[in-house]
Formats: C-alpha cells, sequence, structure tokens
C-alpha cells in the first residue's frame, strides 16, 4: 500500500464532487479506491442512481421574488444550513488518518448534519466530542440483544440525536471489483466501536445447510428485532435501507420516526432499482400514514445514494424527501484533502444547491414542488397495492 | 495566453457549423475555448439541446410545386433574408479583434438579423453603425433602474429596432469546465456598455444570509420590473429565456411583443429541458393568449439552444417557432476568420436550410407546419394546466 | 487518385456485406470512398436506416413442414431467385473500370434483378446487353420534357422491363464528408447516357432570388410531370423515394405500378425517417387503393435504404414490401473484386435470406407475414389521416 | 492452434462468471474462442440476451425472517443444489482434453443437474458414469428415426433421466466470427456418439433447387417427428428452442413434459427475441395448458441464453422459469482450468443466487413471485391470441 499525504490546499482543478473522485483515485491506494468506489455485482443499480438523476429536469420559473430565502431546513427539532446530511461511511481511517474526526469537524464547521457509522474507525464518543452540531448515531443489529444495546446507549450517553438503524444489508453484497483489488482492511484501521462486544458462538451447520442462507441469515434481524429497537430508545429512530412501500408502512407501523429511501450506494443488491425512482412510492406511503395517524408526528424522508450535485438535491426534494445523505464524495474529499477537503465539498455542493433554487425560481425547500421537475413516463414503477407515480399524475 | 490570428480565408474542409467549432478548438486559447463551449453543471442541458432536434425528424413531401419560393420572413416589421438572427453573446473581442463589429458587419451583408448584448465589447453605438440591416439591443437588468434605463435610451437612440431583455441568468450557472481552465477576461475585453454606470452599493448580510440567496437575489428582478420595463420604451419588447408556459403568459399579459425560448444554451441551469421541448407548449400557450387578446398583435416566437444546421432551423418552426437565434456557431466563425468566417457561415446555414425547404417540398417559411415532422411520443412534457403535446395529437 | 486493382479472388474474411464496406474503405480513392458511404448532414437519417432494421424482431416457428420452399419471386411478369434487386447507383466506373457491365453480369449470374441509372457510366444500351435476365431502367426527369423522353425511348429499344423514376432529388444533399474529401466525379468517368443531350439555358435571377430555391427548384419536376411521363410510355412506371403515404397514394392515382419507399440511402434529406418505419404505412395505402380499385392491378411496393443481410429482407418483406433494392454493399463488392464480388455478394445475402426463411419457419417469401416479426411500438410515427400503426395493432 | 494447458488453480481475479470468459480469451485458441463466443449474424440475439436480464430490477424487502431458507429445489422428481442446470454444450474436448468428463464430474460434486449433447466429444456412456448425480440427455433428431431411435435408446440404458430433444437448428445459423478465424473441428475431437451411425443418402436437387430450403430443410424434423419421438419413450420429454407461445402450446399438446425457452444462446437466429422476454409469455402458456388439462403434471419451464449471474437465475425464476441453463460459462471455466474451474463457477453462481435471495427478502426459489421483480413496460412484445404482458398487468 502506497503513503498517503493528504493536501493541504484544495487545487484549482477541483470544483465540484467528481473532481474530488478523481483526485481521490490517485491519492488513494488502488485496492482502497476499488472497494469505496465500487458497486455490487455488475454495478447496474451504482449506474443507475446516478442515471435516475439525469432523468429527471428541472422546469424553472423566472423573476419570482426572493425576499425570504434560505436553503435552511429542521430534521428532528435541529437546524442545518441546508437539507443535506453526511452519510455513515464506514472505516473512515481508509482515506485519512483522522478519519471520522476530520469529517465530523468539517460537517460541524458547515452546519452540516452527520452520521457516525457503528463501522466507525473512531469511537462513538470521540466522533460526537468533534464540534457541536447535532449527530447521529447509524446502528447495524448485532448479533446479540444486549450487543446492540451497548451500542444504543453509548449513543445515548455521547449525545447523538437519533439512531439511524441500517436494515438492507444482513449480507454483504457481491463485490467483485474490492475482490479483484484484494482489498483487505489494514490492520491500524478497526470498527473502533466493536472492539469491546464480544462476537458470537459459531452457529453449527446441517448437512446440506448453506452457510449464507442458514448461517448468517439465522442472525439477520426480523420485524420483531426492530419493534424490539423501538421499545429501547425514546431517540428518533430513522430505518435506513428502505426500497419497498410496504417495508416504509411496516416500519412506520412499528414506530418509525424516519426513512432512508436507499440501497446502499449500489453496494448491497445488485439490479435493486434506483431510490430516486422509488422516492416518490415511499412519499406517497408516508403521506397516507401520515394522513391515517394524526397524532403521530409525520415521518421524515431521506434519499440515499447518487448525490453529486446541488441540483440533485433539489431533485430528490421534488421527488419526496425532506433532506439527502451524501456519501462516497465526502470519503473521496476526506482522503484529498482531510477535513479541508470535505468542508469545501460540503460548501461547494451547498452553493450548487442554492443555484439551483435562485436559477428554478423557489425561495426554500419547502418551495421545491412535485411541478418543478419534469419526471419520464415510468420513471417509477407500477407496485401493485401502491398508486400509480405516472408523469401524468399530477 | 496564445496570440490568435484568425484567416483571411475559408479552408476548404469548414463546410458546416460544427466544422467551426472544431477549427475554433485550434484557433483558441485554451480557456476561452472552454469558457465559451462549455455548458453549466454535468452539461445535461447542453447535450439535451442537441439531442431534442436529432429526435424530431422531416417527413418529406415530393412533386411540389416551386413557383413562390422564398426563404425570406418579416420581423417586428423588417425583412431578412432567412428566419436566423445572430443571438447576443457577449465579449466578442475574446474571439477576435474586431469583436462585435465584424459580426454586425457580416450580418449586415447576408440579410440577416443581429441582437447587441449589453456586455458587448464594442459600445452599442458602434455596433449600430456596422451596416445597415436592422439590430436589436440585448439588455440585463441593472441593479438600479436609472442605469437600466439609461441602456434603453442608448439603444433607442442608436436606432435598434427591439429589446431583448434576458431573465434566465439572475445568478451565473455552474461553469466547472471554465473554472478548471482558469477562464478570466483578460483586461483588453471590456463590457464597454457598462463603462460608465456606476456599480450598485455593496449590501450587507447578515449572519447565516446567503451570498446568493440573499446577496444577488436580493437585487435579482421580478415581474414588475419587467413591467416597469414594458411602460419605458415603446419598441418591441422580447423576452428571453421563458421554459414554462406559465411564464411565458404572465410575460405576455405584462405587454411582452416576444419570446425567446430558450435555457441560454445550457449555461445557466443545469437540468433544465431542452428548449426545443418546450417550443410547443410556448407556442400554444401564445397562441391561446392571441387567440383571446384579438387586439393584440399577436406575439412572436424564437428560439435559441442548439441551433446547428439549416434542417436545424426547419424543425424548430415546425414546433412553434417564428425564427431562432444562432449563438456559438458565430462565436467560433469569429474567431477562425472574423466577418469573412461568420459570413460564410450564415451563407452556409441559409442554404441548408433552402435545401431542407427544397427537399421537403415546402416553398416558404410559412408552409413548414407542424405535419412536416415526425416529433417522438413524450418529447415535451405534460405540465399541469397546459393542454398535452402528444405525437398523436394533431 | 491511388490506382485500384481489383482482387480476383475473394479473401476469406469477407463472408457478410459489411466485409465489402471494410475493404472497399481500403480498395478505393479515399474520397471515392467517403463520397459514396457517407450520408447527407449529420446521416442521422444513415444511421436511422439501420437502427430500424436492428429494432425488429423476428419470431421464428418451430417444426413446420418444408416441402415446397423456394425463395423466387415473380415482379412484373419476370421471375428472380430472391426478393433483391440491385439498385440503381451512379457512376459505377468510380469503383471498377468494367463498372455497370460488372455489376450487371453479376446480376445476371444469380438472377437478380438490375437497375440501370441515368447516370450510370456505361450506356443504357450496353448495359442492356450484359446477360439476358430482365432489367429496370431508373430515370431522372431531365430539363426538358424532349431529354427525359429521348432517355424513356432509348430504354424501351434497349428491351429495359420498366421505368424506375426517382422523385426525391431535385437538388442534391448537404454532402459534408464527400465535401471534406475533395470528392469530383475524374476525368474518365462519365454520365455515359447523357452525353448527348444538350443542357437546359441557363435561367436568370432577379435580385434577392435564391440559387437553389428560384434555380435549381423552378425546373425541378412535379406531380403534372409524372402524369406526362405516364402518358408517355406503356413500360411499367415504378416511382422512387416515395416517404409519404399521401404521395404514394397521389402516385397510385396517376398511374404508377410500383413504388420504392426510399430516403435515398440517406444522402438527400438528412433527418427523414427511415424507409422501414414508413414501410407499413405505404403498404396500408397501397392495399386500401387495391381495395378500392379493382380493376387496377395491385401496386409492388419495395423498400430501399439499410439492407445489409438477409434477415434485413426478411423483415423488410414482414413489413410490407415485395421486395428490396440493395445499393452501397453492391458498390463495394464492385470495387473489391468486380463481377465476381458482385456475385459473391449476392450468393452470400440469398444464402442468408434462405437461412432465415429456414430458421423461421416460413416456405416463401409469401410466407412472411406481419405475425412473424415483432415491431417496437412507435416504430412508424402516427400521421394525420393515415391510420396508426401500432405494434398492438394486429 | 496452440497447446492449452488448463490451470490447477484458480487465479484470485477471477471472482465472477464473467472473470472465465476474460481468462478463456487467453487459454483458447482464437479461432475456438471466436467460435465459441460469438453469436450468429450481427450478434443482436447474443446482446439482446444479456440486456434483456440487465432491464429487469429486483424490488428487495427487508427484514424477513430466514427459518427455511434453502436454494434446493426438485426437476423431474431428482433434487438439485438450485435452479441451475448446465447446458448441452457440444465438444467440449475443444477446452479441454477431458472435455464432458471433467464437466459432469463438477456438476456432479456441486449437486447441480447436467445435460450431455449429442454431439458430446464423449461418448453419452462414459459421461453418465461420471458421478453419480441425475443427468439428461440432448437429442438432435437425426436423418433416420433409426439412427435417432438409437440414441435415445443408449441414453435410457445408460441411466438419463429425461430427454432434451432441440428443435431450433435444423440449419446452422449464419456464423461470421466463427467463419472469419478460420474455426474448424480439430481431428481429435468428434461426435463420440455419431461414430457408428450411418450417414444419410445425399438427396439429389433440380436445377433452381436450394440447397438449404431444399435440401437440408428437406430433411429437417416437423411436429409430426416430435409426436412420433414422444411415442418411443417413457423418459421426460423437454422441448428445447421454444420461443412463440403457439409452439408451446403444440409441444404440450404433442405430450413434452418441459419446455427450454431458448434462442440458442443468440446462435440460431439472429434477430431472434432474448429467451427472457418471451418467458412471461411461454409462463402464462403452460400455466393455462395446466389448468385446462388438469389430470397431466404440469410441465416444467426452463430458461436458456443469457444466465451470467446469480441474480439472472433470480431474474429468470421471477418471470416464470422453474430453472435455467447456464453455457458458455461453463466452457469457459473448463477451458481455464478444468473441472475444478467448473466446480468453482458452479459454487460461485450458487453462492450469488443464494446472496439474491437472502438481500431480497426471498426464503426459497418458490418464493420468488413476480412482484419480487420490476419489468419494463414493453419488456415482452404483445402477440396476437396470446394475452399481454405489461408491467401494470398484475
Amino acid at each position: 500500500m502506497t503513503t498517503h499525504y493528504p493536501l493541504s490546499e484544495i487545487p484549482p482543478d477541483i470544483v465540484c464532487a467528481d473532481d474530488y473522485e478523481r483526485h481521490a483515485r490517485e491519492a488513494l491506494p488502488h485496492s482502497t479506491y476499488e472497494h469505496i468506489a465500487s458497486g455490487s455485482g455488475d454495478e447496474i443499480t451504482l449506474r443507475g442512481n446516478r442515471d435516475a438523476f439525469q432523468q429527471v429536469q428541472i422546469l424553472p420559473r423566472m423573476l419570482r421574488r426572493f425576499d425570504r430565502a434560505s436553503a435552511q431546513l429542521s430534521l428532528f427539532g435541529d437546524r442545518y444550513a441546508s437539507p443535506m446530511v453526511v452519510a455513515p461511511l464506514a472505516y473512515q481511517q481508509l482515506a485519512h488518518p483522522e478519519g471520522e474526526l476530520a469529517t465530523a469537524a468539517a460537517a460541524d464547521a458547515l452546519d452540516c448534519g452527520f452520521v457516525c457509522s457503528t463501522l466507525a474507525s473512531c469511537s462513538l464518543e470521540r466522533v460526537a466530542s468533534a464540534g457541536r452540531s447535532p449527530k447521529w448515531f447509524q446502528l447495524y443489529f448485532q448479533a446479540s440483544r444486549a450487543n446492540t444495546l451497548a451500542l444504543v446507549r453509548r449513543a445515548e450517553q455521547a449525545g447523538y440525536r437519533a439512531i439511524v438503524v441500517t436494515v438492507d444489508s444482513s449480507v454483504t453484497g457481491i463485490r467483485n471489483r474490492s475482490q479483484r483489488a484484494g482489498f483487505a482492511l489494514p490492520d491500524n484501521v478497526q470498527a473502533a466501536n466493536l472492539r469491546e462486544l464480544a462476537p458470537p458462538p459459531p452457529r453449527p451447520l446441517k448437512q446440506d445447510e448453506s452457510i449464507i442462507l442458514n448461517g448468517i441469515m439465522a442472525d439477520a434481524p426480523d420485524w420483531d428485532e426492530l419493534a424490539w429497537l423501538r421499545s429501547q430508545t425514546a431517540l428518533p429512530l430513522i430505518v435506513k435501507g428502505i426500497i419497498h412501500p410496504e417495508d416504509a408502512r411496516q416500519a412506520l407501523l412499528l414506530g418509525a420516526d424516519g426513512l432512508v429511501v436507499s440501497n446502499h450506494g449500489g453496494r448491497s443488491l445488485d439490479g435493486c432499482p434506483a431510490s430516486l425512482r422509488m422516492l416518490p412510492l415511499i412519499r406517497r406511503t408516508v403521506d397516507a400514514f401520515a394522513a391515517s395517524h394524526p397524532h403521530r408526528t409525520a415521518a421524515t424522508v431521506l434519499l440515499d445514494s447518487g448525490i453529486r450535485r446541488g441540483s440533485d438535491v433539489f431533485k430528490a426534494l421534488a421527488l419526496g424527501a425532506d433532506a439527502v445523505l451524501l456519501g462516497r464524495p465526502c470519503f473521496y474529499a476526506l482522503s484529498v484533502a482531510g477535513a479541508l477537503g470535505v468542508a469545501h465539498l460540503l460548501r461547494t455542493l451547498k452553493e450548487e444547491f442554492e443555484l439551483t433554487l435562485a436559477l428554478s425560481g423557489c425561495q426554500t425547500p419547502a418551495d421545491i414542488s412535485r411541478d418543478a421537475v419534469i419526471i419520464p413516463r415510468d420513471f417509477s414503477p407500477d407496485i401493485p397495492g401502491c398508486e400509480t407515480n405516472h408523469a401524468t399524475d399530477h
């Protein structure tokens, strides 16, 4: 592995998120770059995420008044500079020695939300202390409830403002590019939060049983686990990895306060639809649920997977998201120039989002209605039992 | 910056507009070429403009009579050789020392319309004197009404025949290619028309306010400004940068005499639909307005963004334009061979347009009906409140 | 121009029509290759012709009986080996010193139809004597009726079996690749049939008149000329270059015995739809005309532009053609290996067509019904006044 | 031909089926690779097979219970590890000296089904003895019933559990890449099963008769031959090469127990639709037949052509297949690393399939319903007389 020296200033040819990817390809060891950049399988979903954004168009209005304009918004009672939150990225010391601490500091400097991963390479307590802006903790269910609960309690203690529980990764997806590049976690990068948790005892398999279907999946969480988790914490509970509207509804029924429509950045099930395409269906499900549960606070909808531009944030909001999570670009910026890089990236994206508001004639995120975009016919699938989502359907 | 010597004759391998772009890439300094050729953001709209033209097909009729054939047409009472007008391009001295004077002379030689930009590098008075063919003046609203009015009065005095007010550029779009190439206006190229106008005082921002949303946009014009402008001049008023049919209707209500359906050549909001796709909706809006306002002269519809061939002009007319504006190709031709290059370009495009008339069986621009083209289903979006525009809808 | 030595045997790597194009690119002078291979304008129509064939799929039936199988068919009373006819290609001495004589001899050897061009580089009389298989004469209207009639009379005398009058080329299309390559007809290649015809006197143009619209097009033929031509010959009259169903109907009303649905191989109006896409509409028009004119012999429908495979012939027949014309591939084969090359090409395509019959379960050309193919929705345009042509419409 | 040394271990950069193709390109003589890898004609169908899989998306469900999970299934009374069967591939000694014996041994090791080809390079009896897992015999109709029957009887004797009769290859498709590469069967590779069968006497052709249509096709089987074959054996009879639903129905009427929806891997009729696109129509036909013939065992539907991933197996099952045949990848793995390679390939694909089950929330193949996937509108064609298959049709 080559040694990596992060830059201490931003090269003038870095002017957007994709430029960070280009530079990160040079800055990172090949196997790390491949591990991060790749999607699962044939990367159909990875490409699909980007393609979906490119197919949505923005319909600008001219000469509108801008006398109350602002990109800010509130999520779970906290105020943020824009509808962008840094996604939970595992093992950020792969990118930079300061890892999550640098990223969190940058988010803090920009008043941007930040989600700390269960698989952070710095402990959740240290990350919590990086800046004063509100943070959320991402939770992977552990093999034992005791271990899961230990993580939740630590997050509560450390002052995290919400739990983001990931449900789309019971098993790891097919990561062929990572495999071909021979990626392995280096010894000095570890899951700091899990160091003291005892691993579960191995489960013996009968003949003809499958390691995947009868080994790993036997330990995978189900809806009962989510109900249990809901009963264990008073923090807002956000379920990450929802693609099907029925799963959205089930999560809400069990008490979820928020959903992240996500396909794990194309890293889990290859062939899964772009999360942006599922978003309008999930939004409709959430709205229908809210209408029939007037005493519940309406759930928050976040969108993950494929955001590379401020205009992508705009499109996600027009299709039903309240805010978006920003993943790989933060990792790339971190690897190129540490906290400075992440801060520059976040500022650039915020400015792009503000320019999109200005040029489209929207003063605030709340002004971004469905009518502000053009969605191709058949952009979202027809799902039995869910209402249709055609371009003609306004 | 390398010195640029425009050619004094046209190389034999330049036989169409795209050939000028190819040569201009060599003739221009890299950063200037990048600045001109690029679109905003990921250039989705830039590519979309070209793609839209390629998707429209022409349905030729054979053996028709040609006994009254002509490509000429009238706009606002003036007669032109064809439905092509040179678009308002800023800072043409970037391309050639003679700048707008050379371009205007070429347009004059071909009886082609010409629009002088607020940001011309030669003063509007000098441009007005380049040839006798009628010209229009493009107006950017200035930060003060006094400054705006000063420009309008100078244009009236200099004999311009119409005001083309641009409304789609309150802020500058994201120009990443230009930024990466390090483009900056050279010292010897300036906005000649603005030299004596006092800049507005800086507006102080509160904490948490955005330079874009609360700084620049607070000075941006709104519909009230357009109404004011309408009241200040008797010249035909053309509103440039209309994409949404509702904005078209609003401009007409406020007294606009013409509209330019345009996305600023893909340089303003990336993700904006191709102007050609919006054209049929705007045309319908203009026709409906004319039908309900029989005492007003019917407004003129121009189309901007993506014209590279005489057949593109034909397609734009079939979809509802009265004429088109021609932008980047003129800049390229100017940079390659000065006035001679622009004249050659305009002649080539006019001949292409005439060949398209001849081969399609249309004697005049007025003969180009909607039935002369095939428009793919879903070419134009469905917009709530606007009538649909399907291929089956005749 | 480099000297060209045609091969005397077929290289083993030539196994299909496209292989001849690949070899011809080497065998021909660059400017000649560019002139022949290119389409007009941006070659949208050239590509569209090929694309259309690729979008039609063949639905094979298995285990059918083959006890009366044959690829042969009759056209205007003559029997041919398959539904393929060599198209009228101008100036074949550009490809080979023996020009049309070699091509005609090859067609004769394969019992394949052959059309001699007005612009043949060998006289129509010499071509007529090359082999005994029936041939047709392609006619361009001349500037004077006397000259046109002289050509018709010579064709009748020489024993041609039909007149194919081309109506889609009143002016030459935009041939940029040919222009850039500097193509010009060499001195030793001439339009042999026109040598003794007096050119028309030049037509003076008024000021502001266009050479194209008021010069060339003033001499262009119209429907009256077609009616006159019909009255002058008893030979079957085939009108070549029909794209619009209304023009098909008009030609039939004036007495045409056949139509060639063609866009001149993408060399005339760029942006014209693929002829294959218009074919079903033309076939419907021809059938409707035949139904309402029971005393007329039903007109023959030919298809031109884009045939490169035996399966393309199959697809054209399924969409309504009685037979197809084969253009550029013959020119390429002629340039690579003279008469031998053309014969090899025609045999290869005939075998491909026979294999397609065999594998699809069709015994004869007449067995190829619309149900034998899958046509994408929106493959053909909706034309006002013509019935629709959707995939669902059976 | 270069000598080929199969690997004795799997290189670490082989992690999926496509990696075997990449390595096989190096391992195999060029002409053999071209012969195997290529499709017929312009390879439209070859590409179409892959494209069809990429267009189907999987809609995952989260947090489902996995307490009875298994990838196993039964076919014709035998139990297999997963719904994957090794397809009948001719002449496997082209890939490896041990040929079919190595492939069969690998299938046996993985409890995977295996089909021995009529054109195997090892005798069907030797193949039958390679491992104890159940195998099927693929039958090509021979020119005489006696020869066909001899093969059936030998297969019965050798213990094959089903007859797979291929009906889509009466003539060989157009194999241009194979021709250009000069592929010919080497002397040491032969159709071992046919060595002792007397070839049919040559059939004399009349003048004007075609070798293809009147020679080869006169010997081709028809439905009467299938009825005869059905009457000759009590083994399950599977008809391979069905594309049209009407042919599926006809095969069922004549007593077929199973169907393979296949276009011969794009090697027979180029232009044939992807087998995956026809699958839903065939499944519907089979279900309708089963509903109207309650006393018959419901027929088994297999899918062939284009499987490269475990997720492809999942998609095929969701669209109506009971299991899939796996062709070229086995040949590539055999050529790269013999039995070891095939075993590794089969294990990799089985794990991919299990991961897809796990990530999509399906415990077993039977859980994979139509609702687990998103099928684009117009994915399958409308066929007159068959019910439609739109995405909206649930």
